[in-house]
């Protein structure tokens, strides 16, 4: 008898986190990793993180691919994906962790705490006046579904918080601003920039040295989407410079970020392995198996990408 | 003609800013540096922060006597304090500070900064997998007006969230529990442990060195209350040793903390300068110019303290 099958494949997730949280969801799919496939005719669905070229040749009755994370910027340029729905990743667990990231990372500009750090280096008490909150301006670079969320929390703390988008979003407490037109102002304005782009050909290298040079005086840089959206060598000439005082970056060109990196040795950067957000498999199950369930149904899976668009 | 007037008296707040936040809220009320207070029988209301002793004396007329921060133990020891009211400030600014401080301190621990900060420092790439903010127990002792407000923000993120105070509380998504017979068992369940507690007699030395053994190996302490709640040569014991893995203080038994003093030099440690919650006057002047009218028409101040408990 033909049953319906799942195959997975991920050089970094746990599969057998992904086998159970999907069982308690879908208990009638069979999960299958990649290097046993089983027969390949039942197999319908992939989720997969990287796959290598040509992955999805021996899966002729795919229906629905869905990628192991929010950035899909490794998927959507392959010349090998079949002509399904591709999704991604998008659940609450991803969003909380992506929030607390954000909020940490801000507070600790907006609480001095660097400058603390550096007191207690010399072993000196140095107080700094708080500031309000209202008086500290926030800017996030992108406004989906991790952008949004971190930039209403942010709101709700009491920070003045701005956001960017490609297309024009409306959130309560942001000051909402979309387009390339307004990228200049926008980049000016903002003492504390938090990047969460999705990398597409639009937005690689978006944050050039031009682009760079913009930011205020003293400006803090928060990276939580790609490397590859901030040319990092002008970005290291400004954090060298002090022309951007402080930055918080989760994301590199290369990763892991190599020994003997010039970023490892800067003191006014804190670094962190990528994992700004990452995937619970016990909470994303669930809209993996909503995704499925719809296809079955005949009906859109949830967070569809368009490959054209890149996100 | 007489007037009404205030007396203003800090080592360490900005009198400009006092005076022009009061004199929005009541034009009509004369604004007296305590150097220069003019008739003194014209003195109906006290705006201190560590008056000196019999600084009370020279004013027969006094109604109201507002402490300028939330800690009273400062001024409730006192043997030479008038027989009016005596408040302390309570004001969303310092609610917000205070909030933002305890988010950023738990946040870093949970998202395991420190670990990074090592990393960096040896300029290396070590992943750690996010845990779920569900499986972190952060614990708050105390949940007055500050404790509550950072339990309810912690809650709101995901944490585990449990609050000890004197008197039982209630607290939505807070696990709320009191009395010295809870006590023991609190310290040994939260791995994050946040002290908020008022110094009174009562919680001089509470954390001492058998409490500061009963939380589970690996802890992290932050104390934002008052440095004299935890037995500082005990806790410096337990974080040199890594009992203690992990300590954010804002507060100590001497303050400021003098060169040299051992917490400088540890590096499991992250000291700043007593300013976790402070006073922003244009917010904070709000409530003082409410209770002054509510003296003024015989009704009971705001944020009353009892000499006797305390707190």
């Amino acid at each position: 008898m033909k049953r319906e099958a799942l195959v997975f494949y991920s050089p970094t997730d746990d599969p057998t986190a992904w086998r159970d949280a999907l069982a308690a969801e879908l208990p009638d799919l069979d999960f299958r990793l990649s290097a046993q496939p089983g027969d390949t005719s039942e197999i319908h669905y992939a989720l997969v993180w990287k796959p290598p070229t040509g992955f999805f040749a021996p899966y002729p009755h795919l229906r629905l691919v869905t990628n192991l994370g929010a950035g899909v910027d490794e998927i959507v340029g392959r010349n090998d994906l079949p002509d399904v729905p591709i999704c991604r990743l998008s659940d609450p667990g991803m969003v909380q962790l992506m929030t607390s990231y954000v909020l940490f990372a801000v507070l600790r500009y907006a609480r001095d705490i660097p400058s603390f750090e550096r007191s207690k280096a010399r072993g000196k008490w140095e107080f700094i006046h708080p500031r309000p909150f209202a008086e500290i301006k926030v800017g996030l670079l992108g406004l989906g579904d991790l952008g949004a969320a971190a930039a209403t929390a942010l709101a709700n703390l009491g920070f003045t918080v701005s956001g960017w988008s490609r297309t024009q979003k409306q959130l309560a407490h942001v000051n909402c601003v979309s387009g390339a037109g307004a990228l200049d102002g926008f980049l000016a304005a903002n003492e504390i920039l938090v990047c969460m782009l999705p990398l597409t050909p639009e937005t690689h290298g978006l944050l050039d040295k031009r682009r760079l040079a913009l930011l205020p005086e003293g400006a803090k840089l928060i990276n939580v989407s790609r490397g590859q959206v901030v040319d990092e060598a002008a970005m290291i000439e400004a954090l060298r410079s002090r022309r951007i005082a402080e930055a918080t970056l989760d994301v590199f060109v290369k990763e892991p970020l190599p020994e003997g990196h010039p970023l490892w040795a800067l003191d006014n950067v804190l670094i962190t392995p990528h994992l700004a957000s990452n995937t619970t498999p016990a909470i994303a199950a669930r809209d993996v198996a909503e995704s499925i369930r719809r296809i079955r149904r005949g009906e859109e899976p949830l967070h569809r990408v368009d490959p054209k668009r890149g996100y």
